[in-house]
Parts: structure tokens; C-alpha cells; sequence
């Protein structure tokens, strides 16, 4: 009577080979997504006043992105009950441990051939290990990618000896990967890879065929200058680029030299990458207040009165119907909103205020990571 | 481009009302399943020598069960690799906590009406709470239920008021419902409602119409005696009744008592019911040197040397291909997989020893629950 054949799914086997030869690579993210990974914040030395203010902000976030993408949150054991009931129904809600609450750089980077998808789990090491990576331990977080691999029945590369995290990479999903010396580079992450070592994993990883190396990310941010807060592709060929025209401000010649290289660039079908500046807020400092609501966890201040924070306009997140962009309370909040409207056609731009994740240390794009549709 | 209607899935509602006004009721375990939960065990007062023996069993068992049917195995932090690594690839492991490993018991118990798949939270208080309870606390596995309905997208009739664990019920998915008196009217559950109302409930939330009440479960069973150690539904209409002929043992009345009043029962739709005696094996002892391998944890010993456990050969699971029966190295083993045979036509009868999970006060049954399929 049940002695039938019946379709079950091999969930999760965890592969040897690289992406690129299996015919697998990671798409821009203006494609169509499944949905999207958060983790639900926690870390009381990265999140003020017990991450009250921070929980809310990711709602609101995630009721944007809810509208048009399956969300998943991440929750601690102890946080999934205040998770479950914050959040939409519709908002999946899965016990997970985790240190801190930045799903772009520990979830998995997915990857697809058109038909499947599946996820690179990636080592983590909290942005720079024992040279100057941010907490210790990470073993939770480094973890993560592969749960959720497992959770979503996606089988799973293994590049756990290679460290990188999602936010220091961009593709245009056409061959064409945006990255940061400053990060790829830094001693704390791969110091016994060459440059060309580097080019080589992240070619047959994400599948991409030409690197564009920019030097450094925005003034002070505390991941050695990830891509994903300096520029990003809004589609193939086009950019926007994190810019100020303040020549006294650090920023300027960080923004100019991005500039003068990808203007000088071509993308990997040989089309010129054209720039759209993008200007960023005015400096933002963090106040004596909000560093008194950050827990001192490991022996030394998270941050200090008076800190400039990596405040930037491209750390958005491009969803489905919308792209979701941070707002700091700045006179160039709307003329951002401005210069990204002409360049997402298809969908709406609408600004929410993250002064709150900010403080954590990243901002939209940082606390998100999608998963392609197919 | 992207300003299309898309599908998404409302994952988790929780539901106020009760299954039989939907339509919905419990199907009878053998029918067909999507899949299998279990939980990890790990609770080092519960499973000897810190569960390596009991791990063992259980992945001997999923092996089984996997065979023909989505297992997902729940895991704590702790233990997840672990279970990864010992469980095969196509077993779903996610991280979850638990107080302890009995899914049966603290999984949903899920309704169907045929065409969607809803799960029912009971209330847990790890049989009888402060009456006699087996352990304290118990909140991670009362919190189970829910996540388990968010992790797989079901619907979630909330009953948390009522305690309940799935053990204590068995259903021919034909409006017929099997416990125990021991149980369900035990002090430490529901000590405020009457018989009739504990019947009204059982009624609206499991869709049956017709309880038949047995007296007592199996002789020294700490759960109070669940149904599914000492009697179930093998197809409707027919059951299997542990069974001893030896008038000096304790369980002789009780059975025999229960055989009186099933062979004067007839189910929901005027059958007789059909009972087949399934032997019990020669008493089970726990051994001075199993007792060690128990830490003790909260105070008191779980077990003492010479205690007599509940083993039983009606602890199986029904799974699609496969009856998984409990084996103890004893002279009825054979014996009862004699008896079950020719009860499931259509399935394999496969024995497994399981003196480890016995020990830890359960047995197949108590560590699985069904998820059906539409």
C-alpha cells in the first residue's frame, strides 16, 4: 500500500567543488529573490540600550522587505518569542545562535546556475580575527551559513578556509565583482594569499571573470572598508559611488581615487562602468548618550564619544519591489533618494531611518542577505 | 519589471479557534506521512554516559525512517555538529533547544482536512509539572510546538492552556480516540476540568467523537501510563494490546483489564473493536552500571539500580515503508514482530534494539512524531 516511490528531497550535501565549474554563479542583486536572511540583534556591546531601539528599526525594515520576499529571521533562544511577536506572520522566525546580527557577512552567499541555487559558506572570523577583528569568539556566527544552507535544503560549498565576508562584494551577476583592497588585502583575513591567489578563488567562487579593485572603503568603517558601504552596482555597468565634494573631509581623496579607478574601468564585457555619485550625509558622529547605552562586554568600549560612524547612502538593499535605503536625519537624505529613483525604474525607493543600526557598526545592505529567485 | 504579484507564502498564523470547526482532525498513524521530527538527545540525567549510546540508537533509527520519509532531527548549539555529522545528508538538522528529546511528546500534534497540514501547541509540563513532573524546568521544550509550526510554514492552533502530550493519545484518524485515565485525569495536568470536559476538548481539537477511556498504562511507566506504551491502532478498528500471561506480574491486571474493556468497546463508527495481544518481554531492569552513566543533575538519581522499566513492544512508529519496533534481546522479540506482521500488509516490520532509548524512558514512539501528508 505505501511501498511507493516517493520524491524525497536529499536535503544538504556539502560540496568540495567551486561554483564557477559547476556552472554556478552569484547573480546582482537587482534580480529577482526569493526572499531574504536577517538575524535578530542581541550583542549588547554592539547594539544600545539592550538593542530596544535597533529591534525596531530592523521591523520596519523587514515589513518592507516583507512585502515582496520571503523573510527569514534568524532568533536566539532567548530573543524568539519577542522576535515571533514583533514581526509579521508572514515573517519566518527560526531559532539560531549567533554572536551578532549581520546576516550579509555570515549567512551564505547564494549562487545559481539559472535552475538551482545553492550557498558558499564562507569562513568568518569577525572581520579581521585575532589582528583586528571586532569580538571574540565568532564560532556562532561561523556557523550560521551552514544552518541555513541546511534549513533552506540548499546543498552547501565548503570554502570555510578562505575568509571573506558577503558585505566585502559585489557582482553584476554578467561576470563583474566590486571589491576593496583594503579589505581582500587586510592581514587579518587570507595574509598568506597573493592578489592574484585572491582573483583566483573569488573568480571560480562567484563565478565572475574580471575584478575591479578599488583601494579603500569609507573613512573609519570598522570592516576594513567593505565594498558594500563605498559602491555598488545598481545594474550592469552602473554604479554609485559613496561621494562628497568636501575636500577637507578624509573621505574626499578616498572617493576620488574610487573615481579615477572605475572610470578608468571596464566591466567583464568589456562595457565602460559609468559612475553615479551618490553624496553622502553630512559626518556622523556618534554622542556621549548613545555610547553610555553600550554594554563594555570584553574589557574595552565598543566606541567613544565623538566617533565619526561609516555613515553612507549606498548601504542599501535592493528588494524586489523596493530599494530600501538608510536615512540619517541629513539634508542630503532626499537628494540620495534622488540620484538612486532614475537608476531602479522598476521599483520604488523609499527611505527608512537607521541612525539605530548605524551604531551598530553597518546599516541596511549590512544586516540582509537575498536569496535568488530561480 | 519587478512590480509583479508573487506568491509568498503567509508562513505561520496562530489560530484561536479550534481543528474540528475548520474540518480539521488527527489522521491515524497509518496513513501516509511527509515526514518525521525527532529531537537530539543530550540531557546527560536522561541518556547515559552523556547520550553517546542513546545517539547511536537514534541515528540507527532515522537511517530507517529516512528511508521513506523528511526527517527533521532538532538540535541544540551544542549539539548540532555532531548531529550533522552522524546523520545522513538527507536528514534536515536545525538548531533548536530542548529540555529533553521526546518529540512525541513536545512536538505538535498536526491535523489535517485533507488538503492543508495545521500543527496544535499543547501545553508541556513535563508529565505532571510540580505533582510529579520528571524534570524541571521545561520551558524550551514547551516552546517547541510553535517553532517547529514557523520552521515547516503550518498553521498553529494554540492550546497551551491545555496540557497535553501526544503520547497519551492515539486516533484512528476515523473519529476514535485511545487514552488513559492514569493520564489524562492524572493531578499534575488538568486537575480543574471534569472527564466530560477533558472529552470535549480531546473532541473539538483532535476531530474524534468517540473516546474509549482505558484504566492504566504499562506497570511503573513515569509518563502516567501514556497509551502509546500500551496500546495503538494498527488500521481501524484493530489493536494491539501489550500482553503478559504471567499472573504474578503487576501488568497482568492491567492489561487484562484493559483487554475487558476494549473487547466490550466498539469505535466511532459502531465497530467492535479487533484486539491482537502483542507479549510484553520478560521484565526490564536497569543495571547499577546503566544507573552510573546517569549524571545527576537536579538533586535525586533519575533511576536507581534493579528499577524496573517501562519496555514494550507497542512503542513502535509506523513509518511510510516500515513498523520500527522496539527489541530487547528477549525471547518475545521475534515474537512480536510475528504478531505485527500480518496487521501491516502493505509495510516491512523491521526490529531495532533499543535498550538505550528504553533507558532513557521512552521508546520509539516517544521520540518520534509524524507530520502527514496531504
Amino acid at each position: 500500500m505505501y511501498d511507493i516511490e516517493l520524491d524525497w528531497s536529499d536535503n544538504m550535501k556539502i560540496l568540495g567543488s567551486v561554483p564557477a565549474k559547476d556552472g554556478f554563479c552569484m547573480p546582482g542583486e537587482f534580480t529577482l529573490h526569493y526572499g531574504c536572511i536577517l538575524i535578530w540583534p542581541h550583542r549588547r556591546d554592539s547594539w544600545q540600550n539592550g538593542a530596544y531601539a535597533a529591534r525596531r528599526a530592523f521591523v520596519r525594515l523587514i515589513e518592507l522587505i516583507s512585502m515582496s520576499e520571503n523573510v527569514i529571521v534568524c532568533a536566539r533562544f532567548e530573543d524568539y518569542d519577542e522576535a515571533r511577536r514583533l514581526l509579521p506572520a508572514k515573517v519566518r522566525v527560526v531559532e539560531m545562535s549567533s554572536d551578532d546580527s549581520w546576516a550579509r557577512d555570515v549567512a551564505p552567499t547564494f549562487v545559481t546556475d539559472g535552475r538551482t541555487v545553492r550557498g558558499i559558506d564562507w569562513g568568518f572570523n569577525a572581520w579581521g580575527g585575532l589582528v583586528d577583528g571586532l569580538y571574540f569568539p565568532w564560532d556562532k556566527d561561523n556557523k550560521i551559513a551552514r544552518k541555513i544552507c541546511d534549513l533552506l535544503e540548499k546543498d552547501c560549498y565548503d570554502q570555510r578556509s578562505f575568509i571573506l565576508e558577503g558585505g566585502s562584494v559585489h557582482t553584476d551577476g554578467e561576470g563583474t565583482l566590486l571589491t576593496t583592497e583594503e579589505c581582500l588585502l587586510s592581514d587579518g583575513r587570507n595574509p598568506s594569499m597573493t592578489k592574484e591567489e585572491i582573483e583566483h578563488k573569488l573568480c571560480e567562487t562567484l563565478g565572475v571573470k574580471k575584478i575591479i579593485w578599488l583601494k579603500r572603503g569609507i573613512y573609519n568603517d570598522e570592516t576594513n572598508g567593505h565594498i558594500d558601504n563605498i559602491c555598488a552596482f545598481t545594474s550592469p555597468a552602473h554604479v554609485v559611488l559613496a561621494w562628497t565634494d568636501d575636500k577637507n573631509d578624509p573621505q574626499y581623496e578616498i572617493s576620488k581615487e574610487c573615481l579615477e579607478i572605475l572610470e578608468s574601468s571596464s566591466d567583464a564585457k568589456g562595457r565602460p562602468i559609468k559612475v553615479h555619485k551618490l553624496p553622502l550625509p553630512e559626518p556622523v558622529y556618534i554622542t556621549a548618550e548613545e555610547c553610555e547605552g553600550l554594554d563594555n562586554m570584553d574589557g574595552e568600549p565598543t566606541r567613544t564619544a565623538g566617533e565619526r560612524l561609516a555613515a553612507s547612502y549606498v548601504n542599501f538593499y535592493i528588494s524586489n519591489k523596493n530599494v530600501i535605503v538608510p536615512q540619517f536625519g541629513d539634508n542630503n537624505d532626499e537628494k540620495a533618494l534622488n540620484v538612486l529613483r532614475p537608476l531602479f525604474p522598476g521599483r520604488e525607493v523609499i527611505g527608512i531611518p537607521t541612525r539605530d543600526i548605524l551604531i551598530g557598526g553597518g546599516n541596511i545592505h549590512c544586516i540582509t542577505q537575498q536569496i535568488p529567485q530561480t
